[in-house]
């Protein structure tokens, strides 16, 4: 067989171990939480139909798709005049399927697809990859996980609150330090009433929603490169809208509340805001302290219609690491409506980058296997194995090396390997039933029986 | 938005939250078995270039590969004459990319690529789905997960009796009975050379595969049919090949060394049949009874150059649940010759039928919430709110309803969703600081503090 050269498609990567055990420490945390909030898992498949997928998440969503040709001969009944006109012309003939682009479609459409089975409210979790054709860029990546959890079938405020609840208390398992910007969209449909352009609510907070990047100069030169009168960045600007502190709560609540006094649906989006924020110190009692009102937070706005939420990381300036909010329609798209939801979504390999960064993954993640048991010779093989398996049925990671190689290379394997301990049988050992243990980190040696030494190692852990 | 109907690709599946868990009890044994006998974790992407997966598979498997379109403007750069000549042809200007057809070739492909960054012998195992677009039927999916562990880098024999240890060990944690079936490469060559048909080891081996499916008669029927000559049939029936149990290991052994005694391959083979063998005891006491030599054992034999193993399940009739074996060459495919791996395979989806089958599923597995709390009403919420976290901060699965429903309506969402224990703090458990509880699966109820809840929950885990 030809030799192939050994390559990897662009923005994808392989896991190597040391980055896998970092992996599976944050994907354990997340999903541990999500099931003590009561949430159930649930999986979808990688390929989804392009009948479900397509239209749903703009038209950047379809040129970003990876689309999977249709299997066998493919052109089978497709008259070549089929494959002219242009490659958009074309793929309707040759794909039928493209992989999974977030998890909130494939969701909302295995929900209506299972709602006869489904136990409203239903709160799921889903931890799966994603698949885009982005251009691949320093923490972009075309195959990425996201961490979904979501509760659909209830419109009750609680669920902000428990939701805002399980962001903080992840990120606090995380050792990570956050913000969490909670907004609402009925505040967004006030302001853009309030400034006199309630038709352009869109683009308004499509642009708003760049504050972060452009600044507030930049937003209000793209406000009026769209064409909104000037009088709108002015009177934006005098509301001196800013991400505040628990602290001012209030006062921002209050201020609103005057200037909206004639906006029912700002006021009934502060209202909302009040409750939640009411509702969090009976969640926590000092998760307050962690959420901040942010009135220009948009994400998405055209899916959510309650709270928008989004989580900053105050470790790194990595930008938002989750985001989520309330939901109406999202089972409309497949002809269930009136089902309210309320989720939030984390991105675990910013997430990662973001512990990477602040050097704040656990030291003992370095160590995946505890023991290494060396292969002396022939003579002592059985009783090395016999030390072997019982370390196994003690619930201790440990191996042998499996070749009787030089005791010098066996130790330099598991010094590479981070393994700690390291056990020895030879012919005084083997008659005094003990083993030679040499503990790396500190390469101190100790003479142990079996059960000495199953009993230190699991007091080191 | 037009409403889209839902539907899912052939040969995939959804899983709902009952599935998922019982899938997680499988990955979980399997996968923290692996990890106790110091195999470390990797992932690679779904997707694969073609350069790295053509070939490898055979022509079946490259025409069962899902591939992808290439991004954007796939047909830019082509022209019109490139897309005649039949869809073979067109495939190579349309589609760089498949998904995973299996774990072994990606992870031979990383070893070579990530030679200098691993420790050999580098014992890896891998957990992820894989993509086939084989005619979907009952336990065969489009879709479907592998559990592979291996050991790259070491020719020792310690490795195969290691790793039929791991599958007994895995198999007797998932409650289930197996038959562990052993063979070696060098065993079918050696059969040949006796049969006198030392160039048709292929066909010989392909068809002797079919076994199990077509008996005895079918095979010579199928031999004769190539052109073998009548005599290899006679001789291989007067051969009296069958599995045997572990008490006729060594007659079986006896009566091929004299009928290998002039073809060293077979000598060969039998004598690491007997190394492996005796070192069964040392790994586990009654390991042995589990195994069999089953010398017409091929399975993929162009891959496997020593060991051949594959697991049959005793508790129903389903065919193999895993296979595994030597091989010498697997990243010379990839430019890196003479690392000699060891490995084994599970198959998650045939394992779930299985456990399905035998009705062997743990009966906890149904409650994956532990508490349901009653929104009483909005007097009681905080108190409510209180126990919730306390539940929480306890490491107990608990989540309150969302909305202030009738009480009925509460109860009968926990039954639904199988949450054992549901508590109430209505006005006079309020004055009392104590919750009403009730136990689902008896009915019987309780007047408790939070103490004494969350004991008593930990206790009827």
């Amino acid at each position: 067989m030809k030799v192939a050269k050994p390559t990897l498609p662009k923005g994808t990567r392989d896991f190597l171990p040391e980055e896998m055990r970092k992996r599976q420490y944050i994907f354990n945390i997340i999903e541990s939480h999500f099931k003590k909030f009561g949430f159930l898992p649930v999986e979808t498949p990688a390929q989804e139909n392009l009948s479900v997928l397509s239209g749903k998440y703009g038209e950047e969503g379809d040129q970003l798709m990876f689309r999977i040709l249709n299997s066998g001969d493919f052109l089978k009944d497709i008259s070549p005049d089929s494959l002219t006109g242009g490659y958009k012309n074309v793929l309707p003939y040759i794909s039928e399927k493209a992989l999974r682009y977030d998890l909130t479609v494939p969701f909302a459409r295995m929900v209506v697809m299972h709602q006869h089975e489904i136990n409203f409210p239903f709160k799921r979790y889903q931890i799966q990859p994603v698949w885009r054709a982005d251009r691949p860029q320093k923490g972009r990546y075309r195959e990425f996980y996201q961490c979904d959890a979501d509760v659909i079938g209830s419109d009750s405020l609680l669920l902000e609150a428990e939701l805002i609840t399980l962001y903080y208390e992840i990120f606090s398992a995380l050792n990570l330090k956050v913000n969490i910007l909670l907004n609402n969209r009925k505040i967004l449909t006030a302001l853009s009433i309030y400034l006199g352009i309630p038709e352009q609510l869109t683009e308004f907070t499509i642009i708003l929603d760049k504050l972060d990047k452009i600044g507030i100069a930049g937003v209000v030169e793209a406000w009026n490169a769209k064409g909104f009168p000037e009088s709108v960045g002015e009177a934006f600007i005098n509301l001196d809208i800013k991400s505040t502190s628990h602290l001012d709560f209030r006062n921002t609540i209050n201020r609103f509340q005057v200037l909206f006094s004639d906006i029912p649906v700002g006021l009934e989006g502060l209202s909302e805001l009040i409750t939640v924020w009411e509702l969090l110190p009976h969640f926590n009692r000092t998760l307050q302290q962690h959420v901040s009102l942010d009135f220009t937070l948009a994400r998405g706005l055209n899916y959510y219609t309650g709270a928008i939420l989004e989580v900053k990381s105050l470790d790194t300036e990595m930008g938002s690491i989750g985001g989520g909010g309330r939901y109406d329609n999202l089972t409309g798209l497949f002809g269930l409506p009136g089902i309210s939801g309320m989720g939030i979504s984390l991105g675990a390999d910013r997430i990662y980058d973001v512990i990477e960064a602040a050097g704040k993954f656990p030291e003992y993640l370095i160590s995946a296997v505890q023991v290494l048991l060396i292969y002396f010779d022939d003579q002592t093989l059985p009783a090395t194995l016999k030390v072997l398996q019982e370390l196994r049925n003690a619930g201790i990671s440990a191996e042998i090396y499996p070749d009787q190689k030089k005791i010098g290379k066996q130790y330099e394997f598991a010094a590479k390997k981070n393994i700690p301990w390291v056990g020895l049988i030879g012919t005084s050992e083997l008659s005094t039933q003990t083993l030679k243990v040499k503990y790396l980190p500190t390469g101190a040696e100790y003479s142990w029986d079996i059960p000495s030494f199953i009993s230190e190692i699991k007091k080191a852990k």
